[in-house]
């Protein structure tokens, strides 16, 4: 753990805290862990007069809580444990601020009630995935070795960074289910329940992921049918043994008949049947089910073009609207394919009001970067959360939402956490936009992570990141195509990898012209399954944003955008720029000594280094790609090779 | 081994010689062996009078042997133990025939002295390769469960059925020689001498390929330099341990500075100082180096059109000739690629008069359907050891070689040796093209596998293998392009698979044609390393064969080939063609029941339909992306998606 960064928390960023005297009022265990941050702080824990004082007290909800200042004094009143936590954390944001002047009251609450990190972590390193699929940033903080950890220390830090952003649930295994991991439900819960222990004084409550295959791998039954009542009493047992081992257990995530998990299909059930037989045996526990959406044909046939992927999961899941108990999540991808930088907000989300939804997010750089690239997710996240599903005067999708957040975390064995520096950005973002929305996390991220950091340093930071997603779809799959990316680990360009394959994640570029006709007149009717005034915006390439045109349309290349660039023109225009991007922030780290920290410098240079040649690679194949295919040439005259 | 086929030696196959007496004379082990198979035939061993006689007698070589008849008496005079065996399988290939009629004396000896199979297998389950690299016929019969196995008794099987067909040189191990493989030289040599012990009575001498970094690896040495005095007595002394485990040790195979193995580069030195390096610790025991010339930029940059990988063997090894010690073979392969399915013939093997070359080939269908689909590669090989690099009047690339001839095996603990069993013919074609380059093997394989098999079971065959590669040619890469396949792993297509990768296989398919400008006047130049008259003919367009047209010249679409079709018309027309084919040999073992044996029948039957499958998707995707880009419609009208 020495050699740990310590991200947002910092010691320094306590400073201004550890100057005062502060009285905690409230029992419990979370209680207990504010009083143990106060003191950890340098702080001195009184029980008289104090500067801040810190007070639990029925009345508003366990997560909310209100900050004041009246007569020198900063008072956080919470409802529960973790409110007062979470307040506790908010005067740590604040910094010096926080003691400064009176403060009108001002009432914190979550925009959500479940804010989730999912971990796709295995206990086994899998052959192809490896220990945590999907993941940039060393092994597992939970397993190593075949099994749960000894050491958990560092999953407590985990949790204690979490909990400055607001994390209260954690998924610790992948949700692809192998043999191995299986077994967590069963032969390891006395290990699983060390991690919920270690989680618990953080207000996070653990859940698990789980195959639906469960009563047959691990109960010896034939079949794993929901309305078989042995496998029904089955479920019910094993969730009153996790419940005993782990009380505040929060609940299953589920990936059910996607990508070749088991699921109710092979028994003729739907999805409803699927996540209401764990719901029933969750319900009496206080658990929940995440049932996930990302449900799709993932066999299907190239050289078919009227299914299409992206119509997948509403059309298996919109039917199904007011069939899924009260406490099933459906956990919706933010957009229709599968975390590509540009996508369309995913229909699913306006389309079952009768449901719990979760949007699912990914903090893990799968297809924007792989945490090499710099790229800050959260202005992507804000437009998922902030979008208006029925135009401007109605609610946004996450003021829809009843199933909260989730996000698969970016997180490993990495002394930086997350392998690029820069990424804890993300990480904190995402908990951040979690609990609110509308925030905007990079200066607080900032402050938090390089206290004192020079005007300079704010601003290379500023600088590397604010553009920075925009930057890598500049120079990755242009217009909201995507999936121009090698097949398998995701990483570097291959611009024809995916299209003859039967993921169902096409460009149909052919001499003439390039994009999906996903339009209800000529194409596959995906446009139709946004409700108006989308619907119709996507519907024609007149009104369809620039950024999403080859999503919605199959244009020919010298179709004129609404920037007034044709679409081979952007083509060129936007690789050449994305990488004169890359390269003038080479450049601005180059100056970089002495202004952050040596190490994070040092990581940050080395992982620049890969990104320029990637982003090179990316213009190049992208470019020869488009100007062998269409043989028009670079209006500018610049080098395609 | 109770269920594994016994290829081309069923019980049946030894029925002629059953009736017979039989006279063995001569000593040793081989002479052992003999009267062991006369023996297990069923046959009389005798002293005195007999119908067959097998003398071994001092005078000829000792692989070589004259086969005779008269006065009732079949005779094989053979100069050693091996051609004593060489000689019974002789007769046992001739059947009845053996025993009718007079027969004039007959002499038989290999058109090589050095006839060899390497297996690419490995000790430990490689975590991308697996157990044997470019394997596709199960596990290793070497090798399980991370060391050699204990039950050795598949090998000698194997060594059997290689001993009918005149190999005399295995290497056991993959030329890729990882950490742990590196420790058979060492570690494991008493393991390994068992094998050696396995092969030996089949005349059959155990090669083993090392790694050129060895004396780092095993041996503690800082240096692998093949100048540096330690690193020779390094080498003198664990080969001297090698022949002190097994005395008739043939020798090393070695891969160096190729695909990221070790070699004499890292020193300074060349291929000749490396190869010298083994030569001389292996010359006092009589051993041989194989040193691989398969060398060239595995990281060349897609965008530099001016590298060719084909030139590369040739610009390595050419001005290297007359460098290499006696017992050095340069092991070439046929094609300057890498085992496609058309290459023209590797121009090295007209480079080096002065140097002991011998010639690869790949039995193991790494490019071409993976014992998947039927491919009988015969054809191939016997255009390559019958071209002629000097014109007609010249000598044979097999005249030429001084090195013999080598190739990957197909082998595996599958039930049927090859996964499919037709692959089996390529085993034993290849045994018999070595010995004779000049044979047409597959009656003979088709009498001795097939006993007595019905005219329509011999005709179904010869339907189902002889123009399988060409038919394999047809609906997979055009014109002796290449390279159209899945990265990795090899199987099925992908047109742009390798376009943008740092291998050298490139297509350059624009929208306007296709093709590798290979030409002196305007390419790489690659055409010039072939002596006259193949440098013209390559040069020129108008003389370039079609079937290597795309190799050599970068051709418009609508370019006329020497068939009267255009290029695209071409390319469509074959890959119709062959899926056609493909379905009619589908069609014609629908009606196979009865003609051949319910196992083999129902494994091919097997396969054919993923050769069907897979053949089907070549011409879809070949057929769409050519459409796609050239947009030059197909003259017929077919369905192209």
């Amino acid at each position: 753990m020495t050699d740990v960064h310590p991200a947002w928390l910092p010691d320094a960023a306590f400073a201004p805290l550890a100057a005062r005297r502060v009285r905690v009022v409230g029992e419990g265990l979370l209680a207990g862990t504010v009083r143990g941050e106060v003191t950890r702080a340098g702080a001195r824990l009184v029980t008289g007069d104090a500067d801040v004082v810190l007070e639990q007290r029925e009345g508003d909800g366990p997560e909310a809580y209100e900050i004041a200042r009246r007569d020198g004094v900063t008072t956080v009143v919470a409802g529960g444990g973790p409110g007062l936590l979470y307040g506790l954390f908010h005067l740590v944001r604040l910094g010096e601020e926080a003691f400064a002047g009176d403060r009108a009251p001002e009432r914190h609450a979550p925009a959500h009630a479940l804010r989730m990190l999912d971990h796709w972590d295995n206990v086994d390193v899998h052959p192809v995935m490896g220990q945590v699929e999907r993941g940039y940033a060393g092994g597992s903080i939970f397993y190593a070795d075949g099994r749960v950890r000894e050491d958990l220390s560092r999953v407590a830090a985990y949790a204690r960074l979490l909990a400055a952003i607001g994390i209260n649930r954690v998924a610790v295994n992948n949700v692809n289910v192998h043999r191995r991991e299986a077994r967590l439900l069963t032969d390891d819960l006395p290990d699983v329940a060390r991690i919920a222990d270690v989680l618990r004084p953080w207000g996070i409550r653990l859940h698990l992921s789980v195959s639906f295959a469960s009563p047959v791998l691990l109960g010896g039954h034939t079949s794993a049918d929901p309305l078989d009542p042995d496998v029904q009493a089955w479920w019910a047992a094993a969730t009153e043994r996790v419940h005993a081992a782990i009380p505040d257990f929060g609940g299953y995530v589920v990936k059910a008949d996607s990508e070749g998990q088991p699921g109710p299909f092979a028994y003729g059930r739907d999805h409803a049947d699927g996540a209401n037989l764990l719901a029933r045996a969750l319900a009496p526990h206080g658990g929940v089910v995440h049932w996930r959406a990302f449900v799709y044909d993932h066999r299907q046939d190239w050289r078919d073009r009227t299914t299409d992927r992206a119509r997948a999961a509403y059309d298996h899941f919109a039917p199904l609207d007011g069939r899924f108990a009260d406490n099933v999540v459906v956990q919706v991808k933010h957009g229709p394919m599968d975390f590509q930088v540009r996508e369309p907000v995913s229909p699913v989300l306006a389309a079952m009001p009768r449901t719990r939804l979760a949007v699912e997010l990914q903090v893990t750089q799968e297809y924007t970067g792989q945490q090499r690239h710099v790229c800050y997710l959260a202005p992507a996240w804000r437009e998922a959360l902030g979008f208006r599903p029925w135009g401007e005067d109605g609610a946004t999708v996450s003021e829809t939402l009843r199933g909260g957040v989730a996000a698969v975390s970016n997180v490993g064995d990495d002394p930086f956490w997350t392998g690029h520096p820069l990424a804890q950005a993300n990480l904190y973002a995402y908990g951040r936009l979690a609990w609110d929305p509308d925030a905007d996390p990079l200066d607080e991220w900032v402050s938090l992570t390089f206290p004192g950091a020079a005007p300079a340093a704010r601003a290379l930071l500023h600088d590397t990141l604010d553009r920075s997603r925009r930057t890598y779809e500049d120079y990755t799959a242009p217009l909201g195509v995507g999936w121009m990316v090698r097949p398998g680990h995701h990483y570097g360009p291959d611009v024809d990898g995916y299209e003859y394959t039967p993921w169902g994640t096409y460009h149909f570029a052919d001499r003439d012209g390039i994009g999906v006709d996903r339009t209800v007149a000529t194409g596959t009717g995906y446009a139709g399954q946004y409700p108006r005034p989308w619907s119709d915006v996507y519907e024609s390439r007149d009104t369809c944003p620039d950024e999403l045109l080859l999503f919605f349309h199959h244009v020919p290349y010298s179709h004129v955008l609404a920037s007034g660039s044709t679409v081979i023109q952007h083509v060129y225009d936007t690789h050449f720029a994305g990488v004169a991007e890359v390269e003038r922030i080479v450049a601005a780290w180059d100056r970089a000594d002495g202004l952050l920290p040596a190490d994070v410098v040092a990581r940050v240079r080395g992982r620049l280094v890969e990104q320029l040649r990637s982003a090179r690679e990316w213009r190049d194949q992208v470019n020869t790609y488009f100007l062998r295919k269409s043989g028009v040439p670079d209006a500018r005259r610049r080098t395609i090779h």
